[in-house]
């Protein structure tokens, strides 16, 4: 790969677009993030990392959290997973609730907000409430070499403060019997597995492992089985991105999630994992300049999964 | 490949469950079919071809012909199409109307019924209801080297008189405007589409295209273009199993359409086009056989594009 | 009663309001309706009719009719109607189908357009499509004492031309086993009987019957029971109106049904019947100047079935 | 009126049905009723009181509260009431929530839980979470001249303790800015205004000035204007009964509330207010045996609305 005329031809097709969409503004600590900034970075198997734009500034991954909740759970709990939570993409905003309510509290997959709630549930329930995200936090200080990784505390308290509907979702869920410890105490340790702050360089680092069968290629981790991790990029392609999932899938053709920060992280089995981050969302939160860099970089690498 | 081996072992995994599932039968063309029926055609792109059981034997394909009616259209009619139909998962039932309602009469993708109607639809525009279906079946007969490939015009007869649904879905449509033709003339050819029968072999061999970026690998047809070959791909993999797409992809990892006559299309980028055939169907509508055999094939192969 | 007080204050009442909301535009032949219109008339069961304005001037019954093809199944099929059609208020608009999909088929109530097409297929069965219509025209005829009722074919037409959405209900309730007859039949039967033109005058004096537990009062004909009366006013107050009938009740609290031509019909049980006509619609498709006049003649004579 | 005719007749039309239905078993304190139990309170406005069975034995008259809070917040708040809640028939479960998200958080009316709880919390806002109940207590201890009716603390927390659902619902409707205090407060009132204990004598007692156009035709109070008498008995008509609303409407033809102790209450304008509770309910939550009997009543006494 000549990654200099690749990461060339990414700047040039971002550049127009840098700025556009909307800023998460529901939290202020959101809100206040640069429109601007633009981050990428591309890890491969054998280590190499090409990075660009402001790829080593952290950002608040929120959602993406939920990719490494659910390999913690299937690890844990294997297919007792898919008995809290389904894996249909659910074709409605990350926060729907009329699902629950048709499907008897079960969310249909776990990477919209009432199914990550549920597998952090039973994270919180094998272990406590801070447990639990200390040991994400820990793998993420390994997988990325990096132990400055931490949760933003002002973040947490924000999304509690302003979480009435992940309190619904919570409650709706545990009205069915699909919630194993009290609400509160999953949803301490929900929001602040979102507001972990991380980089690209480590984002991308800590999700290498989803490249190369589930085993970190680098320091040699077996996170999770070969089988799960084809099944967590199957879920991540199938719902990943909320009701804008397909139309993922068909501009950008690999396993991925989008987080309300602004990142989006992207697995191309085989070659590698890469993080990119511009806080402009779409009207389904995915990162506007963000998925036309991914784009960019799947016409030049054709790591397309699709051909 | 060892594929003597890998015959094998998918005969061994789909023996116990032969005649499982629930065979078609709201039509009697259909439901008269043999439960204990099973085929299976690999096509690789040199043209070798690994057959199992009854893979030269025809059956109703169906919503498979949904696919090759989207090629046909993206060819035709490129970015055109999005405008009639959407590229998301419906997370509802083949036949649901409650999201056109919801999305004011543009289906959710083009594997849906809906959607699919509104693509012939398009076809039938650009010529007439029985020279799209002509064109189809003249393709079928290029790609496959047969020209005895035909319409079982009891079934197409029988589709229409049972056909009540369908013809809600069209003529809710045509209510915002989202029909071109008569609502009887799209659904003339839409009937037509579902009631040509392929054997396994055919069906693989016609769509060998989608496996090698849109161009025929043996006789060097160009059907669609690089881009839409894998937008096309995409498409199957979030969209082309109803209600259960999700479970597909994680089970199975292929885009993949199936048809409620019992067979399944897959397709492995850069590897081949799977066909595979039995008539008992899960919930909903997917061979419970087939997709047995499907997970086997990948599980032997190493085929899934999620690692 | 003092009803020259009564129609002065009603007149000052409306008088503001002339000409609000919107004429309905779907079809040529409503779309040019004189939008500054206003009629009303109220019968009393000693023959008595008060009048207002244009009260002599024919208008599109509409979905009024609903009430009179209800009282006729009724009478023929007592309790077997409601196998084909619920008496539950549906808190949708007049034409939406969700239901009838989470309902396998059975509408909500009589008086929205799926239920509607399910009691004229009701009776079309028992008859044939135009007898039926004839039928109802003959008891128009006897009821107001005027032969001149007619329906108007042209706009029976644009509603058939432009009818893809009852097409779709009814297909719909086909797919389901809710109808009888050949889709076309029973709904060239029902846009015939939304097409007939009477005017306030004949409107109240033909509904009389509903006032006074289903004995016409002035010619003695009984042309329901007592009991079903009684149930058809009740229909009326839960459904009359689509997704505004609770908001009908809460203002007005009489039994009514609105039709898009601008037409309002009202019973005062044990009072009288009422036929308001004004042709501007709110959104819900309830006449404007139409439902101020009733709160105003409710109000005067505390008609109020709510005290 | 011949009452012990008209008592005899419901005694004989209730008999066969005794026990019928199912009793709520949610909670301990109301599973453990004797579904055998059966009484009714029918007064009218010169004192006079009618009474069958066990019309003096006090039970949880839980949603029929929901007409009591309604007239107070209307009392205080006027028109203001329907910015936070509807007024139309939900045609869904007492607890469904799909209806708040399709309307952002506005609840279809005042007489399903979430419609309650936002009217609770503006009564709660008015004062504090306990003095709003107190106050309801009080008035209902004038009113019924009795001062032992009580709130079975027991089952206020049984609620709460199984009162996920909502607890959701509340949420949920905080996160569209619909609920002024916390969710706690709010739901604290709402268990414990369910809680209230009283038998048929008190609560046919505490209602009757809803028969008389507001004002208590006894000892005078007027307890909402004339106007809002009327509203309420016309949303009492169009949804007190959840999903079978227009069923009790075309059954019984009184503006009335059901209870999922068992209770029902009967407005009949210009007659009286009626009380009966029988534990058994159907599968919408309203008792069986009460529904006979208010069935007969009206139809001895000809005091249905409808005629």
């Amino acid at each position: 790969m000549d990654w200099q005329a690749i990461t060339a031809r990414i700047e040039a097709a971002v550049a127009p677009h840098i700025g556009s969409g909307k800023v998460a503004d529901y939290i202020p600590a959101l809100a206040r993030v640069d429109p601007v900034k633009f981050g990428m970075a591309i890890v491969q198997g054998n280590g190499e990392m090409i990075t660009l734009g402001d790829s080593h500034e952290p950002f608040s991954i929120q959602s993406i959290s939920k990719v490494f909740t659910l390999s913690m759970a299937l690890r844990l709990y294997g297919e007792q997973v898919w008995s809290r939570v389904g894996r249909e993409p659910s074709g409605s905003a990350f926060n729907s609730i009329v699902q629950l309510e048709n499907e008897k509290g079960v969310p249909r997959n776990p990477l919209i907000n009432a199914g990550a709630i549920a597998v952090t549930d039973m994270l919180v329930a094998g272990s406590n409430r801070d447990a639990m995200v200390e040991e994400l936090l820990t793998r993420f200080h390994r997988l990325s070499g990096d132990t400055t990784i931490w949760i933003d505390e002002e973040v947490a308290q924000s999304e509690s403060a302003t979480g009435s509907r992940n309190r619904a979702l919570a409650h709706f869920m545990a009205a069915f019997g699909n919630m194993a410890n009290p609400v509160e105490d999953a949803l301490h340790a929900y929001f602040r597995q979102c507001a972990i702050r991380m980089s690209c360089r480590q984002l991308a680092r800590a999700a290498l492992f989803l490249a190369y069968d589930g085993c970190d290629p680098i320091n040699r981790d077996r996170l999770v089985t070969r089988e799960d991790c084809r099944r967590i990029n199957a879920v991540m392609m199938s719902c990943g991105h909320y009701d804008n999932s397909g139309d993922f899938a068909y501009r950008i053709g690999l396993p991925g999630k989008s987080g309300v920060g602004g990142g989006i992280l992207c697995i191309a089995p085989g070659h590698g994992a890469i993080a990119v981050w511009s806080p402009g969302l779409n009207a389904s939160g995915t990162s506007m300049v963000g998925a036309i860099a991914l784009e960019e970089l799947v016409e030049a690498t054709g790591w397309s999964v699709f051909g």
